[in-house]
């Protein structure tokens, strides 16, 4: 058994180690690639990815893996999580022929290209076609994965493992009961003030702020990088190099900041877990939803809060003395709730129900339920059944999103249950350290860190997400959390009382 | 024989394009990778290097490689180039037994930790042992590969194909000969000016002046960026992503500039070569030598004179319009010839004598004609003969390159190659394009890259160095030209008559 882990631990360490150069490749292409140097980076991008490929498919040479497999219950709790992680992602290649992966990416490609010309013109029957056939490869793809209880539950388990229909239903339905009267009650409400920043805010100034802001957070720029990029993201490039990106807008300081604090939850994360577990597999986030429940929290629970505005505002006066909101404009302005039509703009009390309606859609895609063709019409319906408004055009409705072009059904979800998740400990965390609600201090950020390092982020990838969180709060993905810290904080922005 | 060509030429672009990404490991590691990064950048490097040297040496698998190279005199002129470059690569790299480039990369490792050392406590005595080991592990390299004539051939011809000890010596007798009296009397003239820029200038408007110059000069930034480093370098990444690196001082404009304009050159020369040349091995410049002839060319031949520097000057003066020298002044700054101790801050008509000193030594340690001990007597007592200067400390003297602890023997003379080989292009060149005599417009300097292209960049590595300077200039390497060139500009600007 011994020579048998030894022998996975190199072969996974050669694999982890080689993909970390495709990982600089995706940051490069993203950050700092010359436009011209776009087609030939792919042709090195497959081919590195067909070469890790072949490597995971190789940890098994020799049936060690499978064997192991077989010995879990007698393995040290780490050393069970890396035979678990290596067999999932083994299994999971080598249920895709080399053909099947071939023509996905083919396809990817093509209906991004697609998706992008159809969104630019804001028709949706040019994106149908392929469209439909994505949806059909995903079917394939539930077909060689295999699946229990529901189509969509394979996958959905690529980005959070463990996850189910079942359990997601619930959950979706104990938010939707909340949110869409809760949301007609916020929205109806008579207030005073927008989400309006508009003023000078040269970039050179804005880096400097958004270093601060990160590094008072914990984010350690010794071991990361922040840099540029249309999307931010989060890219665990090796052991201490863990790379955040925000884009900037000179107008308006806080679109870089939240997105800057975002990706720091991320970033954290990626920097606080043990350097060792990296070339074994395990040095990850536990899951997508546990990743981004880290992302969520310091961009909402903790960023959103007038605790923290408190010292945010003081960052951004040392760099911009003219600021002119104060720190309660601020609150307000961070936290004002509208009804969008973008996901991706959207706030956190309607974020929500935007991932709801993409959930039920993948769903009925899979199934079988709808048809592609008459997609428009779905999400509009739904748009205005969950947040009353009428999408104007595709644009702004069922063409906004990138995911389905490149073939990432089951992926949204992970969105909302971030959320839920970054509630869940968030309430939990605050029985330990009250200050956040109080006056935070850098000392008060230190001890967040310090308490999602004790309780989340040294496990790395060691404990299944559920585990995990019923670890951390006692009891499983619920809600409840979620509900009633939006119904506390906005009953009281809205005077709703 | 077709066959085996497009075999052979498929791993050619499996290899290269895998490579590319090795590249882009190089080019970050030296610009952007986080401090903490560093040591685990190391293992996804020497993996990727493992991956690229198996790729290297199943070239051959099936020996189409060998068969092909029995077929050269039938190959057509590109295809006879991507065979014998594919030999070139494939026989050096059977030649070395595995487990010496393990040890040739741990003693690297190593000797590079221990020559910073030295080099900071300026003792030579530190670095000697494993400076002992480089040597012998040199002279170990020479016998596995085999020479004819001398043994340092088999070095150089890593870096400059064809070139040989009996061609050198020729080439630095003749440029010892006239350069070691002329700088006795540029240096004993009296003068009135010296290299001394003095003011404030912001990096921010430095970079673009930079990407300006570098844009007027042909550099183009749709395929390409400029970065900082610490020590400026060019690398082609792939195909239309060819990067180069520079660094700035805040006090002087000059020293960015021409590192700049200096990479530049590589960097024109890399852009310009024809694209289907990357995947099949012959994408790159002709030798190490013609490379710095393009950069030099650009720095020196060019950048220093008279009729580019009033264009420079408006360049400058469009960011720093308080910048205080005139045309003329900025012309005697850039070409004052000086006595230093340090190879990469000596100018034009000092540098070759760094090169040659270096040269000398390296070819009696590979036949064990000096003793690594006796280094700094040697090396000392040559610069007091050459430059009539007195080293003070080894750091200032034996200890100043990187070169010899990573084990680049062999690499020095390409430098003054460079120089030798760009005076000759240069003449060559003026011909065809007197205007760069008289007044330099944007124009000038197009004809300038087309030149180039025609001439030199649209082949490659098609040919040989040497083949190629002859089929440009009508002869082989003549140092006749750099000393004419050296002694017309300096006799009139030092006014030696």
């Amino acid at each position: 058994m011994n020579s048998k882990l030894k022998i996975l631990k190199k072969r996974l360490y050669e694999l982890r180690y080689v993909s970390s150069a495709s990982s600089l490749l995706h940051w490069d292409s993203n950050v700092y690639i010359p436009k011209n140097g776009v087609s030939s980076r792919a042709i090195t991008n497959s081919l590195i990815d067909e070469i890790c490929h072949k490597k995971l498919l190789k940890l098994d040479d020799g049936h060690i893996l499978t064997e192991l497999v077989q010995d879990l219950p007698k393995l040290s709790l780490e050393d069970a999580a890396i035979v678990r992680e290596a067999f999932r992602n083994f299994d999971r290649s080598r249920k895709f022929p080399s053909s099947f992966i071939k023509r996905l990416s083919q396809l990817s490609t093509k209906a991004h290209h697609v998706w992008k010309e159809a969104r630019d013109k804001k028709d949706f029957s040019i994106y149908s076609d392929i469209l439909e056939e994505m949806v059909s490869m995903q079917k394939e793809a539930v077909d060689l994965l295999g699946y229990e209880d529901h189509p969509y539950n394979a996958l959905i388990d690529d980005y959070e493992p463990g996850m189910t229909v079942s359990k997601l239903d619930n959950m979706f339905n104990g938010l939707k009961e909340f949110l869409v009267p809760f949301i007609r009650k916020v929205t109806s409400k008579d207030i005073s003030w927008e989400y309006v920043i508009d003023g000078k805010f040269p970039i050179s100034k804005q880096i400097k702020l958004n270093e601060d802001v990160l590094s008072v957070l914990g984010y350690d720029f010794s071991s990361g990088r922040l840099d540029v990029s249309t999307h931010p993201f989060t890219i665990d490039i090796a052991p201490y190099d863990v790379r955040i990106t925000t884009r900037y807008s000179k107008k308006d300081l806080l679109y870089a900041l939240y997105s800057s604090i975002h990706e720091g939850g991320h970033g954290i994360y990626g920097q606080g877990i043990p350097v060792e577990y990296f070339g074994v597999g395990i040095g990850h986030g536990a899951s997508l939803g546990i990743h981004e429940s880290q992302s969520r929290m310091y961009e909402n629970l903790l960023g959103r809060s007038m605790s923290f505005i408190n010292l945010l505002h003081k960052y951004i006066l040392k760099y911009f003395p003219d600021f002119n909101k104060s720190p309660e404009d601020l609150y307000k302005i961070v936290n004002h709730v509208s009804l969008g039509y973008i996901r991706t703009e959207s706030d956190e009390v309607t974020y929500n129900l935007h991932i709801i309606l993409r959930y039920e859609i993948e769903k009925d895609l899979i199934c079988g339920n709808i048809n592609v063709k008459n997609l428009p019409e779905v999400w509009n319906a739904k748009m205005k059944e969950y947040l009353g408004v009428q999408v104007p055009s595709d644009d702004l409705g069922v063409l906004q999103d990138v995911h389905w072009s490149s073939g990432n059904f089951g992926y949204f979800p992970t969105y909302s249950i971030g959320n839920i998740y970054s509630a869940q400990i968030y309430n939990t965390m605050l029985k330990d350290i009250p200050e956040l609600k109080g006056n935070i201090s850098s000392d008060t950020l230190k001890s967040m860190k310090s308490w999602l390092y004790e309780n989340i982020h040294k496990y790395g990838r060691i404990y299944p997400a559920e585990d995990l969180i019923t670890r951390v709060t006692g009891e499983g993905m619920n809600p409840m959390y979620f509900n009633k810290y939006i119904e506390d904080k906005y009953t009281s922005l809205y005077e709703l009382n």
